[in-house]
Parts: structure tokens; C-alpha cells; sequence
């Protein structure tokens, strides 16, 4: 059997939604959620750009879905499904991990395979694969990235800088505690905190290519400066334990990318109202700047301006960032 | 300014759907037309693979949507929207000159760009891009591949093998008239009669992979035989101009792929008036066979049978067809 025809009888096993039609036809059909907007977006992975050739197949797949998700998690949406759009590996072996790892993280979300497209690409290509998440939010409720107001605080969820040192232990730079490699490896999309905080936030946006970056993206958007508190950005016990606290630290934290913690925007007098939200669902999060009248981005440290360093966002060694 | 950077901007150009939100957010947010269900499918082009390194930007651009509006039709649907994964080419007037066809495709359906990704591969890949296209259909009325009965008849719509001709001219192969190379460069993706024929038809499918293998697959997926009749298979002036119309010319037609035509089983009740409704859409439909109980594909020629050939389906001779 062609390792084509093997891959996707595994896809088969998985796609098993109604809508999916048994990947036999040549579209899916679902009935959309009443009342509810759609959410869409397609991010691809390629080898050597976005992963390392030697990271487990399973946690390229788990990958592939979750930074999609990550994006329905920033405009308050929930998954309804996913089409992939997979170039074949060299390996039948690698296939089979790829499609066990695509099976564990789309259990673990609750989100069916409706559809795709497999490919074999030439000779001594790199893999390629390409995703895409729909979801659905309430008509109205899907935050922009442009719509942060002056006065707004910048809030992030969960820990940052956890992804970039996992990164450096997967390049064999550094030893460390496996829950860093882990961020690295699988991150977990904030589709909970999103959906709770999304009718409150004025904007919302994930965080991939850094805090920094990410934050001021969110004010170049919405007409505004952004100020980040590197005192306030919060770290993991992990991630202490290897980087310290100390202010190079916390750089390094603000300039990683691959978080995939949710940014978002919110009046000072939601601040109450966000913790409460935030507080049942298992993950802090934390005011960690504000956005200003004027443009650009500042950086302060208990309480004083920092010049800011001059690379913005942390780039794959390998390659290039996605943007 | 890097080509991402302009390649993006350029996209953002044909990104004016409010949905798209510019393509400065992480995703789009669409209001999905009230009372019909989604249609989703994603397929991918791989340069050597699926297309001719020397076919130009445009027309592969144009490929990509019309091959996805083809599933669309299938399933009786109006398209809503496209997101395009793309793999940035080696040179920016290439990503140019796609992005301009691009504008020509969507523009001639009024399909909108809702959003994507685009990544640098590493030097020396193959360019790879992929397309998800949504579309809405009412209520029940997308027709399975798998819902073709016993005594139905096979509808093939406009002509077949233009493109398998085309694509001999685009290699080299042949010389001929420019209407079977843009046949192959440029196929029309037939939304109007898949939307008008859907809430008749049994069921209903695209030819990618040639007539004879993918009424097979609507047969196969029913639980039917089929039985194509070469002599009803309907030819164009241009091709018959260059192959002639013998039987080793029907042939070659039904083993071509690449038509982009509907295969579609109907009732024999329903001929009239499948006839009636798609004579003012400007496209010929032709009953070309009929499904029967037990299982497999037999050709008949002028009422006799006829030994199947033993390749039933065009192969590129670049690689490997999408399946």
C-alpha cells in the first residue's frame, strides 16, 4: 500500500465527525452554530522555518493545530473543526507519529478533522503543512487587534519566555527542566481564558513572535504607545530556575516567541472583573503594561524607562519568523 | 522592503472584504448567511507536482482557486471566501505576477480573500501553496459522492479531455489551439450548475483525476457499478480538431484529468428537467452512462463493451496525481 493511501486511511480513524463525510468526498458539510459569527485562519509549518527536522513528529502536529487554535483563542472563539493540508514525509514511520500526535491534540481540545489534502512533495524537499481552524463567537464579540483604547492595560495570561528557553534546550544549548521543552513543543492554546475575557477586552491578540512584538502590534493597530512593565511580566518557576529574574532575564523572557499566551487589552476598571473571570479557569493573568495616547513602544522596570534591546522579538536560530 | 513584506502587501490589496480585517489579525470574522449550512475543502498545488515549473505565476494562481471552487460546486455551494497558505517563491516578480492572477480569479467568481499565511521555504524547495474555500449551501441539499442509486443515469457537464490535451501542449508534446491549453492553465470551476443541479441530483463529485476514475469513485462510494458510454462522452470542436473523435480519442479523453467538470447521477425522471434547468446557464450537460446494482466499471462504445484501458486516469508526467 502506498505510504499516500496508509496516511490517510490513519486520517480516516480520526476524521470520524459526520461532517468529515469519511474524507471521501470532496468537501465537508457542517451546519454552523445559530446566532454565531465565523472565526477562520490558516497557519503553515515548514521544516527548518518553524521546527527543527529532528522534533518528535507527534509534537509537530500538536503544534500545527495549536498555534491555529491559538488564533480562534484570541478572537473568543471555539473550534468547530480543522482542514490540513499535509506534504508527505520520506517516511511511512514519521507519517504514523505525525498522525498519533494529530489525533492526541485534537482529543485534547475537542476538535474534529473535517478535511484536507495530502501531497507528496519532490525528492529532498523539506515538509511543509498548512492548517485550517474555523470557529464560532457571538456576533460581535470577536476582539480585534486594533481596538485597544488609551488608558487600556496590556494584560498577558500564563507565563512568557517558558517557549524560547524550551527552544534552546531542543538546540542542545542548554539543560533544563523538561515542562520548558514542553511549552516549546506543545504549546496550549488559551481557547478557555479567550472565550471568558473576549465580551470585556477592548482588543486581544496571541502571542507568537514575542511580547514585545506582539504588544506593539496591538498598538500600531489601534493609533497607540504601548508600555510594557518587565517587573510585572510574570516568569515560571522554571524558567527562574534556569534564567533567573533578574532585568537581562526578563528581556530575554519579553523577546522569546512561541508563547502562544493570549495579549489583550482592557479599562482599568475591568481589572477586578477579568480576575474574577480568569480566576476558575486555572490560569493567572497579569497587568503587565498600559496603552497611551502616541505611538511606538516603551519598556520600563520598576518604574523606570529601559532602552529597549535591539532585537524586538526572538528569531529561530534556524530560519525565519512567520509573521 | 523583503519580499514577505511586499508580497503581503500585495495581498492586502485584494483583501478588501471587511472580514478579512486587513490582514492584520490573527484571523477573519464572518457572519455566516442564516439558515445554510458550510462547506469546506482545502487542496493544495506543489510546483512539479501539480503544475509545470515554466507555467506562468498567474494562471497557477488561478489553478489553485478554480480547482477549489470545483469541490465547491460539486456540492452545490456559493462560495463565501478563500485563505491561501503560499510558500514565497524564489523571486518577488513571481510572487507578483501570482498575486496578480490571484486578483483575476477571485475577482471572476467574487470570492473574497478572507486571510492565510505566507512562509519562506528553505532555498532549493519547491514552491507548495494551499487553499481553503468555504462556501454555504442550503439545508441537506449538498449531494454526497456516496448517494447515487441503481438506474440513475451518469451526467458528465460541458466537454472532456481539453485539459488532458492542454497539458501535452504545455509540455511540448503537441501544438494546438490556445482553447485546450487554457483548458489546462485556466479551468472554470462550474458553481452555477452545481448550485442549480444539486437539489435534484443523487450525487455529485469534480473530475480531477479523469472521468473514468472518478465516476468509478462516485460508484465505489454508492455501493453501484457504472457503466460510461464513450460514444455519449461529449468532445470539443478543439479537441476533436486534434485528436479526432474515434474511439482511441474518447479514450484518451476519459483517462485525461484535470477537467474540472461535474459528474453528477440523476434519475432518469429527472433528465428533462436537469436540461431544462441548465440550458440558460450556457453549459452543455450530456447523460453519459448509468449506475447499476453490483460493483466495478465497464466502458460500452456504440452499444458493445469495451476492455478498459489499463491506465484509467491521466497521470501527469511530472509526478503523482492529488488523489
Amino acid at each position: 500500500m502506498s505510504g499516500e493511501r496508509t496516511f490517510i486511511d490513519l486520517l480516516r480513524g480520526i476524521a470520524t465527525d459526520p461532517a468529515a463525510r469519511g474524507l471521501a468526498d470532496d468537501a465537508a458539510v457542517i451546519a454552523p452554530p445559530l446566532g454565531r459569527e465565523l472565526v477562520l485562519t490558516h497557519d503553515m509549518l515548514v521544516e527548518r522555518v518553524h521546527y527543527l527536522p529532528g522534533d518528535p513528529p507527534g509534537d509537530i502536529a500538536w503544534k500545527l493545530v495549536a498555534v491555529n487554535l491559538s488564533d480562534l483563542a484570541a478572537k473568543g472563539a471555539t473550534p468547530l473543526g480543522v482542514l490540513m493540508g499535509y506534504a508527505l514525509a520520506r517516511t511511512q514511520a514519521w507519517d504514523a507519529a505525525f498522525a498519533a500526535g494529530l489525533a492526541e491534540v485534537l482529543t485534547a481540545f475537542s476538535v474534529p478533522l473535517l478535511g484536507g489534502d495530502t501531497v507528496a512533495m519532490p525528492a529532498g524537499a523539506p515538509r511543509a503543512m498548512g492548517l485550517t481552524a474555523i470557529g464560532s463567537v457571538a456576533p460581535g464579540l470577536a476582539p480585534a487587534r486594533s481596538g485597544a483604547r488609551d488608558g487600556d492595560l496590556l494584560w498577558g495570561t500564563g507565563t512568557i519566555g517558558d517557549a524560547g528557553l524550551g527552544l534552546r534546550i531542543a538546540l542542545g544549548e542548554l539543560d533544563g527542566p523538561a515542562a520548558l521543552l514542553d511549552a516549546y513543543r506543545r504549546p496550549q492554546p488559551r481557547l478557555k481564558v479567550g472565550q471568558a475575557v473576549a465580551p470585556i477586552v477592548h482588543a486581544m491578540a496571541d502571542v507568537s513572535d514575542g511580547v514585545l512584538i506582539d504588544a506593539g502590534r496591538i498598538a500600531a493597530a489601534s493609533g497607540l504607545a504601548v508600555t510594557v512593565d518587565l517587573d510585572a511580566v510574570p516568569l515560571s518557576d522554571a524558567f527562574r530556575s534556569i534564567a533567573g529574574e533578574d532585568r537581562a532575564a526578563r528581556l530575554t523572557a519579553v523577546t522569546s516567541g512561541d508563547d502562544y499566551e493570549l495579549l489583550f487589552a482592557a479599562p482599568q476598571q475591568a481589572s477586578e472583573a477579568l480576575l474574577t473571570i480568569c480566576q476558575p479557569l486555572g490560569l493567572t493573568v497579569s497587568a503587565i503594561g498600559r496603552f497611551t495616547s502616541g505611538a511606538g513602544l516603551d519598556l520600563h522596570d520598576s518604574g523606570g524607562s529601559v532602552r529597549l534591546p535591539e532585537r524586538l522579538g526572538y528569531e529561530h536560530g534556524i530560519a525565519q519568523r512567520r509573521t
